[in-house]
């Protein structure tokens, strides 16, 4: 049934040599975690998710949720698996041991949710999000709120959502109208409607919890005047436990593309109960912080869909005989044919590099709360900084790019939905729009993250790649590894130094999709070639590490040379894009 | 209802640029075509199509072609549409005049093929494999079976279909196993089962002509022993009309990703009446001449998917309204996001880049068969060999990211199906499938089509784009196109003779993909450039003429680039495809 087998090796290896987790199991605050219980852990949550949740993702998709009298039903094989989930603890590993959670570092909590999203990336949405509710409640909730929601939250009794679009404010969420209004006892009445509310609705758990961005009277317009409101589906008995219902309607949800499984729901808020989280007006700063850990997260999806691709589509060419590779004597398995093999190999090769960008970002997250000194926690936040929409945006087009040629390996099956690949394909197609547009991603990176200490975080990751290319060079079995990205980290260099050198935001703006591009590139370059380095002294004995080797080498040969054509495009300004009138794009006549 | 406006003056454009029409109607053949004739033949068309046919795509999509008791049954709305389509004349515009067609050169046809595919490539499918079988049937039928189907297929009174692929031979048609056997009156019993039959059924004829490839006893294995075989669905009464039914049965459709309208059937021969084409164990012969057809006409969706995708991603950044773009005081229409309009000029550029290789492949069908003297035939022929694999390919591979930057340029609600962008997304992914997979349109690129004439054919067209590219270096204006162009061209250069001076198959095979794209890269740069030229002297007076000029230059700058990286993976042999065991692939321990 299940066609998802975690990779744990590589999952472990990938934290070992990017991600340095002996280093963050030596923080004061991860002293009950150690090498051994992680690779437990990953083997456990392996089992769990690859035989107990993969199985529903082609369920999940043919069925889908479904809204019916007002309310979302979910398919029916969902609801078992989601008790063993909350049961099983899985969605509790990083949360806050003072609420139940196990407070493992966000690095192993990586993995873990890799595995929860491969399996089924529509399912893990739920978890995901409230995943987010918990950061914004634990960062920012009142210790009332705190001690009411997060438990529940943590173990998933509850799920939570994020409420923020509307149909006039999208990217721009500054033009939110949704209003909240004071009642007498310091709570909140919230009215207006709100669409593409992920999990808005479900008939998994007696409660769920919505995270609302609304407008109080006389707030400043846009972003400056938005607060943030927690608004349950039920309101708490004295007990703390769900009682009435709350004036909080589901209108409808979306037919999708894909994650079928995943109600995107509109929500109406018709004088709603809620409670201020925080401060009045501050509701976007606190958004922020929550949004980039929901950035790394979506980044995370990019993975998880190329790696369930790659995995469907690599058993597929094992198993599928046509025609004969030269040479063979017999029917050959596609595998064997040379453009098949360099299909499997372009996934490989960017599922491995995405896995180590995302856990690399992951890291630094558990560096920046619980780093032993204040440069070690500000290091970190800048490179989270740096990588949150490198990760979000590169990784997911990767995601939609690996599982497109999984439906390719397929051939003519591809097409076909039992098959499953193309599941894959509509699937990961959100992953580049929703939490924030992979160009908001890029024009984040060349406004705000490029300039950032006049330009050092950016130089000093590049530098970290020109010392790693310095050393390849000197190491005579990956020479040209070390060449070609050293050659590729000059371009993307000077191609940074362009943009920063420059005044004019409109410039800047210009070239911010190839910039990210050609810096993601780069990036899986990189990791690919720390693995290779790490792996090497092995490579003789053990297939599997020279398999890193194989691959990094691969990916330098076959992937990485697009950052030089994209240099021209990331600097070459605004002019071409806006030299013809609105009234010739998109007519002829 | 229709948001499909067909681009005429585009196509007249390149029709004139690219395909010079002048020099085909002015070919004995065409006496009866001139200008004046071909613009109302297109502007006749593109309302036909654009208001007639362009409505019924999302309605294709949305209900499908359904199988009920053994039969196809397509959407009631394309009864009445189809049926002006037969009355209309559209697809006998290149049919033979003997035949009751209008005798047009292939190059208008070509456009009047795109309207039709861009308005519904699901539904175009019939038509187009109809042309197929028209193909085979005029080139190798009996004048007695021209004479019994050849009217009716030309004015779509009844379809065509060709019956190729089975469970077991796809790619690798040779491993069929379908049997014919001989009846007494000499003609034949068919028995097999078939799949992947596009409009194998339908009810929208009387008739469905099956074109069939099946063994008959004794026949050498593999491709020679191949044959053909018209079965129609209805053996033909003495007066000619459909009569009894034969025994050809409609077990199943598939269920798709995409062109839900267009019924994909498995088909049981149960012995049905068959007469064979032409000689025996020569079907496959007969099939690579339709098939080079085929696949220029399977390019041609490329386009078409793309220029629909465009139109509608267009429409919707000039009325969608978000945030403000620099400088802007008042809220902007999205298209005036710099990271919106790069979207669109990609999906422009592209689009019309395609549109000039398709008219320049499709006019050499012409001069190929009408050309005055037996070497101007002969240079069309190599033309069209060199041509097609990377139409097909190139095309398909731009139709699917051009479709998929037309969902990305909608936000979130792109991943809405109700706003159509997902369809085209859809729709599009089969196009690289299908008709010979792209990998295979590769390898027949570098095995078949580089080395003809011990290379002088690639050698001739490169030299081509190198002539255009010192051209245009020496136009001021220009100079910039010229000089990114030439250098692209050299590098291609390169690349071509690495892959023809090499004698390892294998190792031309494992660059044939990535060589593939960089040629056709290179295709589009040249066809832009070349409609640049010509625009220039009007460029000042003409805000249309300006654009082709800047269009060029943005494909220069921004998408021409990709060819320095490709290079380097066209050329890097087969050493590191197979560097990695098939356990290690798919697998991480």
């Amino acid at each position: 049934m299940s066609d998802y087998t975690p990779p744990v090796r590589d999952m472990m290896f990938v934290l070992d040599t990017i991600a340095d987790i002996d280093s963050i199991t030596s923080l004061p605050a991860f002293d009950h975690v150690d090498a051994e219980i992680i690779e437990g852990v990953l083997d456990e949550a392996g089992r769990f998710f690859g035989e107990v949740f993969a199985p529903t993702n082609p369920i999940g998709d043919t069925k889908g949720s479904v809204f019916a009298d007002g309310n979302v039903v979910t398919p029916d094989e969902f609801k078992p698996v989601w008790a063993k989930l909350v049961e099983s603890g899985w969605t509790a590993v990083t949360g806050s041991q003072e609420f139940g959670g196990h407070g493992f570092p966000k690095a192993i909590g990586a993995p873990v949710s890799e595995m929860m999203t491969t399996a089924n990336l529509a399912f893990s949405l739920a978890p995901m999000l409230t995943g987010s509710a918990i950061s914004l409640l634990e960062h920012h909730g009142s210790d009332e709120l705190r001690d009411l929601f997060l438990a529940n939250l943590i173990s998933c009794r509850w799920t939570g959502t994020m409420v923020l679009t509307e149909p006039e404010a999208g990217s721009d969420v500054g033009a939110l109208r949704t209003k909240a209004e004071a009642n007498d006892d310091g709570t909140w009445r919230i009215s207006g409607t709100k669409i593409f509310i992920t999990w808005g609705d479900h008939d998994l758990t007696d409660n769920i919890i919505h995270l609302v961005l609304a407008r109080t009277p006389g707030a400043p317009s846009g972003t400056k005047g938005i607060s943030l409101f927690l608004v349950p589906k039920f309101l708490l008995d004295a007990d703390g436990s769900s009682g009435e219902r709350n004036a909080v309607e589901t209108v409808s949800i979306e037919h999708k593309l894909g994650i079928h499984a995943s109600p995107t729901c509109v929500l109406s808020f018709n004088g709603a109960k809620g409670y201020l989280i925080g401060e009045e007006n501050q509701g976007m700063r606190y958004m922020f912080t929550m949004m980039n850990q929901a950035r790394l997260e979506v980044g995370l999806e990019g993975l998880a869909v190329a790696e369930r691709a790659y995995q469907h589509a690599a058993a597929y060419a094992k198993n599928r005989t046509q025609g004969r590779a030269p040479g063979a004597t017999q029917p050959s398995a596609i595998i064997d044919h040379a453009d098949v093999r360099r299909m499997l190999m372009t996934m490989k090769a960017y599922t491995e590099a995405m896995r180590s960008l995302v856990y690399d970002a992951t890291a630094s997250e558990d560096r920046q709360r619980h780093g032993v000194s204040k440069d070690d926690r500000l290091a970190a936040s800048d490179r989270i900084a740096l990588l949150t929409p490198v990760t979000k945006a590169w990784c997911t087009d990767r995601g939609v790019d690996v599982a497109s040629i999984g439906v390719q390996v397929h051939g003519g099956m591809g097409f076909i939905e039992e098959t499953g690949a193309a599941q894959f394909y509509r699937d990961a197609r959100i992953t580049p729009i929703y939490e924030g547009t992979n160009g908001i991603q890029a024009i984040d990176l060349v406004l705000r993250k490029l300039p950032m200490n006049d330009g050092a975080v950016i130089n000093a990751y590049l530098s970290e790649i020109e010392v790693l290319a310095d050393e390849l060079r000197s190491e005579p079995a990956l020479s040209e590894v070390g060449t070609k990205l050293g050659e590729a980290a000059v371009v993307v260099r000077t191609a940074t130094d362009t943009l920063n050198g420059s005044d004019s935001v409109s410039f800047r703006m210009a070239g911010a999709t190839p910039y990210l591009e050609m810096l993601g590139s780069l990036c899986g370059g990189y990791y690919l070639a720390r693995q290779a380095l790490r792996a090497l002294p092995k490579a003789d004995i053990e297939p599997w590490m020279a398999a890193k080797v194989a691959t990094a080498k691969f990916y330098m040969t076959n992937l990485l040379g697009n950052v030089h054509g994209l240099a021209s495009a990331a600097t070459s300004g605004n002019e071409l894009l806006f030299a013809i009138g609105d009234d010739l794009i998109g007519t002829s006549a």
